[in-house]
């Protein structure tokens, strides 16, 4: 059994992902890892022996906290995709070659579910050969789309800035009085659980979007203009938030309706965008009206201006729980969080088999979208409220947050 | 003499304007004013005889605060621009004949450049037709593009944000330490001041912005190219912070080389979108990486939750400023903004006749932009870095930052 542990960071940057890595780190310190090594680059950098003394990098209580405020992954990450093991064993001999060099016991990886997919596949290679590294998966995804986990880390401080940005915007759009639709594209390839966001924007001081679409109910452009006017008879200034990975029922992309070329990564993902500037467009086309479309972009997942402390604190505690189940002993596992109260809230942790969180994707429920597939129900709201809940206040140096990073 | 006071907004919103909206409220009540009216829709709903009593809506210190912490034009805003008196006396008849009907004293319009000249054409007829309602412009715009003020309310806090999203940026986009350029598109379309601001991204834990490239400096693709290319070498991520207004040599602007259709407003302005799209899709055309484009649109004017709060605390006072000098008897003037000194940063009010700010641009100083003409001299640094500093603490209410609108 090694005594030194290894973390990794994996897919698409979070703000709360280093709350994680902060997590882990101080855990397995804790419960007397030597070493803590951080993998640069995830699973990728690791291959090539890309790895830091993280302890040493991040040492004081004041480097812990400025990188949970720190958006992106401190350690870098990748989306490289670890092939079967009984497709290329080298890549596994080499993998736990190295670990074993670094006398490692402890193997960490925070992502969403391609990172679980590591996980899986490690753990049973390991379980295969008779090692005895312990690998556990830490949750992160701005999508929310991971099962037996209530909610990602990661998906309560994207959805508090959709929230706050959708507010925002209605506010900006209907500063002419004339007639408008600002269609705002949200992250999200088949699942619609950050644009379902948008609702949380309704309230007191708001009036809220007046549309949500998302990839779980099939789009079909021409009911899409006939809601959109019959929405600008009620309010001239209309606000739509779309998913990027909205689908015809046909399963073909809205986006691909559009002129842009379209790329696919190493997973087999199609590049979404356009999505809005192709709605923006038809609606323009079809409509007495002037139109806007506005992409969050890459802005709604590194945010980390406006967390949710919430968020910021489970992000943490999935990460010190990783630890903890490690050194008691666990492989194989991903830490869940399993909501105990609503009112008030209240969350712990669990753990969960991999294979049953792995390659998986969690949709929005159905009876959550109300009847007319406008709207969220009020139990989207009970659900999604608590998660978005106060603030942790960034470090400013000279009027800008302060992070951290690598050099 | 009236005894009432009107007040209006107008032109794009910012994230400060409500506060500059509030300055004037309370400082005409503070100086005696039976009612402070509010114009909705700015002069086009004046026309309308569209007002409220702001004081009955806003009556609280509590929804002064509110008001303060709340993007977009509360009065709701208009591009109205009115026509010279000589070629339409009757919009100016009817004018001053709803300004007496309201038995009003004092006219308050908080705008940019076009605003200034609907003060100057009020005053100059007021004067010409013998009347005494003092006329006062309250100077906004997160251009930052009016002459005879150091800067506008309005810019700091947009700046501010524009630097804390390029520093969440560039850690986005370096997290798979791959061949990566990002090309994000900031509002401007003559003047560079808020893409300049990207400058203040750089610091101990920022790589910074690779490239900055503004409407004063005449912009060849081709040498766009070879700097990037250059860049890349150096790292491979590179981001660059590009003004929406960039143009060419022989004056078109960037955006038109792309084929999308462009409209044209009510002020003959060309609507500029696709700059940072159209540069992306060359560079990808053209060189071995991967590009991104993000376009902040309306997102830097309303991002109330983070605005400085030297912008705040400067917008109230231009707001208190020019109710002070209007009912001291001044007319056809715009309150501006003198720095007296950096370092301590101090800043004091000054009135300035508005006829030596409709309608002119201020553009940033050549000196200003370093000899590559691909960053900002430590000149610039120096005057923009006082301008973001300190917040304004949303008040939040269940997770999001409180707004105030009028029903």
């Amino acid at each position: 059994m090694g005594r030194n542990a290894i973390v990794g960071q994996s897919g698409g940057p979070t703000s709360v992902i280093n709350a994680s890595l902060a997590g882990v780190l101080q855990a397995c310190q804790m419960r007397g890892a030597d070493t803590v090594y951080g993998m640069v680059h995830g699973i990728a950098g690791l291959l090539e022996e890309n790895v830091i003394d993280l302890g040493a990098k991040i040492g004081s209580s004041l480097e812990i906290e400025l990188l949970k405020r720190t958006p992106s992954s401190y350690l870098g990450s990748c989306r490289y995709k670890l092939p079967k093991a009984t497709d290329k064993p080298e890549v596994y001999e080499k993998l736990f070659k190295i670990l074993e060099k670094l006398d490692i016991g402890y193997f960490f990886y925070i992502g969403g579910n391609d990172s679980m997919d590591t996980i899986m596949q490690l753990s049973d290679y390991a379980a295969q050969i008779g090692s005895d590294i312990r690998f556990m998966g830490v949750p992160k995804t701005i999508d929310n789309d991971l099962m037996c986990t209530d909610h990602t880390p990661g998906y309560g401080s994207a959805a508090k800035y959709v929230a706050m940005v959708m507010k925002e915007i209605v506010r900006d759009a209907t500063v002419y009085g004339t007639k408008y639709v600002t269609i705002v594209e949200i992250m999200g390839r088949n699942a619609g659980w950050l644009t379902a966001a948008a609702a949380l924007a309704r309230g007191e001081d708001c009036e809220g979007v007046n549309l949500i679409c998302m990839p779980e109910i099939p789009f079909h452009v021409d009911r899409f203009l006939t809601k959109v006017e019959t929405m600008q008879k009620e309010s001239s200034s209309v606000v739509i938030a779309v998913s990027e990975g909205v689908k015809l029922a046909d399963g073909r992309y809205v986006c691909e309706l559009a002129d842009d070329v379209h790329a696919v990564d190493s997973f087999g993902h199609k590049s979404l965008t356009g999505t809005a500037r192709f709605l923006s467009n038809t609606v323009a086309r079809n409509m007495d009206t002037k139109t806007r479309s506005i992409e969050l972009s890459t802005l709604q997942r590194c945010a980390a201006h406006m967390t949710s402390r919430t968020d910021i604190t489970e992000a943490y505690q999935v990460g010190g729980a990783a630890a903890k189940a490690a050194f008691e002993g666990h492989t194989g596992m991903m830490v869940a969080l399993k909501r105990i109260s609503n009112d008030p809230y209240q969350c712990t942790t669990e753990l969960v088999d991999v294979h049953k969180v792995a390659n998986f994707e969690k949709k929005v429920p159905l009876d959550w979208i109300n009847d007319y597939r406008t709207d969220m129900k009020p139990e989207f709201l009970r659900y999604a409220r608590p998660l978005i809940q106060a603030e942790l206040t960034p470090v400013y140096i000279e009027g800008l947050p302060r992070h951290i990073y690598m050099r």
